[in-house]
């Protein structure tokens, strides 16, 4: 038996994107039963790239993995009426609805409330007056992209995007975080509620926590470092045959293990004399960072990556070799079926590949075995029928009347 | 009363740097008594970059606000002994532990277990087998840093790392839900557990989540594509008098918003029609960035900030304006007490600062006050006479011994 931590939780799904589905996910993969309800055509994220050469999304496959899928005719009243008694069935492990759509109309939480006093309903937001944003959006107003990428860009005041949408992989999962304690909130005192969060709020409160905002506002300034490490030591490498590794030396024992490995201990002993620094001291390496960079620069320069990783590894050191995403798949152990998270699935309309299941391993429950996205809508008649007790002739009628497919 | 919502949860953690703290901190600020027991020196992070001029880090007390500090000789057997003690104490809504050191000697399971058999012990580590790993050095490991920058860079095989240390701060929430997750299977069936977590599965299964890993396995090679957003329309442009906006076309409401504002529908049309292409496909707009990236920037060269401001307000547009930090908390009202996330504290050798509570807004419960951190210790006595009813001449004798401070 391996149902999952969360097995007998049933989350309904309004959503789109990023956030919310990966938030739904999280819980489908601890065993959750994530039912996610689109409009009959595909939700806005349905044809989202990559895609397919037949133009599956494997964007949307990736973010909606063991769910079940119900596709409705979400502009006919009837349609809502059915999403809406979805929302708010009965059941103690069930009333709880997630999504990112404004909470007006139908999915307006007093109008559900009304259906199921309590009901937790967690609505992600952009901003947090519900205006229209964006993890690209919101990460250019937080500073980041201004520190990020080669310290040549500061001169001409250039911004470096992320590729890596991180705030929305974070409220993804704070989403998790904020259905769980609601409703161990409600197991205590038999209250719902409405959850809002921002990804806005997200971005804002992560750079407060990570000591920049303090920092800005006590009237220091972050600059650009590129590829260093504020704070300690830590950059990108070339070895003497062009591979690329990062080194990091952000505790005492990884700075040790570093130099112990290259073989630099009589060296920094005498550049931290000569400037007057500890080396042992995380700052202070900052400090020197120009000049102890170009000593693992030219040991780097000097052995080749089979030699560095085997120095590197030997003496515990704090490392990674620069991959790029093929590489990550066809080289690295750790993306592979040898890593137990992986699972070779058959995604239909994609074909096999290796996907994740949930990061988080429980030693008292056996793993989830990672399951397929759903196709659209492939659940809604066994949806409607256990949740609903929709019969087979009525299904039918509905699908006459072009509420719901096949 | 503003308790919170895990108002009555204790949790003791042994951590350092940003997941386990962050983990630990999701939970303080929903209301849980989370505290943090630290050697007596301070831990690995305690004075980790960004510090103040007297070198209190702002990066500590970023991540560690609204706990409680105990600081105890933990090289002594009988400092471990304390520890221990704590971390096993009865309590149907204690026993709750959050660490990323390594789960052996005193932090071995069994042994916590043999205490306290319902125990739940979450252990963050760098790879899924224990082995040494930062959010820096995976980050190169998953590709990421070769699809980031400048596309100019593809050609030099640049790496541009984050700036953000993105997988520690999902992995941060990722500790909030596998705590909560498994109190949540411990209250209904008495079962305690060890929850791992590896910063490096984390990492591995966002970037299958969002579908690269099935991208590069199928078969394809994501490309560097520098600030432009992948698979649709979105990028950072240059305004007449020299600011910085991002403005993306996500959904066709966005790119509808994007058009009217800046008087492009005619233009675009003629576009789609010349290149064969729907624009009302984001994918199709992706094809066409270079083109419609062109219009853009001729708009924008046309119009001053405010201009260019009001037309994308005025048409709801998905935009955001770029921001260096000091801009962020000097100039942007969601970054203020005007936003009640966030709160003036005034922080124990650093200062007077806004900072950020809780992105997790629950309407059936008033907000947590943002709550400063700790200094270092400051509840030792207390919460070893409160849990372990230590009384003050004990503690006065623990301070005699060197094993508490004060």
């Amino acid at each position: 038996m391996s149902k999952g931590i969360l097995s007998g939780m049933r989350v309904i799904e309004a959503s789109a994107f990023v956030a919310a589905p990966l938030g739904g996910m999280t819980l489908a993969q601890m065993g959750a039963d994530v039912i996610r309800i689109d409009p009959l055509g595909g939700g806005l994220d349905h044809r989202r790239w990559p895609v397919t050469a037949d133009n599956t999304s494997l964007f949307w496959c990736g973010l909606n993995k063991s769910k079940r899928s119900v596709a409705l005719d979400l502009a006919s009243a009837e349609g809502r009426e059915l999403a809406m008694a979805l929302i708010t069935a009965p059941g103690e492990d069930a009333g709880l609805f997630l999504t990112n759509f404004p909470p007006r109309g139908w999915l307006d939480h007093d109008k559900l409330r009304a259906r199921r006093e309590d009901l937790i309903q967690l609505t992600v937001q952009g901003d947090r007056h519900g205006g229209s944003a964006v993890d690209y959006t919101i990460n250019s107003r937080v500073g980041i992209p201004y520190i990020t990428g080669d310290e040549r860009g500061a001169a001409t005041n250039e911004a470096v995007n992320h590729v890596l949408p991180a705030w929305d992989l974070i409220t993804g999962q704070m989403v998790a975080v904020g259905l769980l304690a609601a409703e161990r909130h409600r197991l205590k005192t038999g209250q719902g509620q409405h959850v809002k969060l921002a990804l806005e709020d997200v971005a804002l409160a992560a750079v407060s926590h990570l000591g920049l905002i303090a920092e800005a506002q006590l009237g220091q300034q972050r600059e650009r470092h590129g590829n260093e490490l504020f704070g300690a030591f830590g950059r990108d490498f070339k070895t003497a045959d062009g591979e690329r590794v990062i080194v990091v030396g952000l505790t005492l024992k990884q700075w040790q293990a570093l130099c112990d490995a290259m073989g630099l201990n009589e060296a920094v002993s005498a550049l931290g004399e000569r400037l007057g620094l500890d080396l042992n001291l995380e700052g202070d390496r900052f400090r020197a960072r120009k000049e102890l960079g170009a000593m693992v620069e030219g040991w780097m320069a000097r052995h080749t990556y089979v030699e560095v990783a085997a120095s590197l590894t030997k003496q515990g050191a704090c490392w990674g070799r620069y991959q790029t995403l093929a590489e990550l798949v066809t080289q690295d152990e750790a993306c592979s079926v040898a890593n137990p998270m992986f699972g070779l699935i058959d995604q239909p309309g994609a074909g096999k590949y290796l996907a994740a299941g949930l990061p988080l391993n429980f030693s008292g429950l056996e793993r989830v075995p990672v399951g397929v996205a759903p196709t659209l809508g492939q659940h809604t008649a066994e949806v409607l029928s256990e949740i609903l007790g929709i019969t087979q002739a009525q299904y039918g009628g509905m699908v006459d009347r072009g509420l719901a497919a096949r």
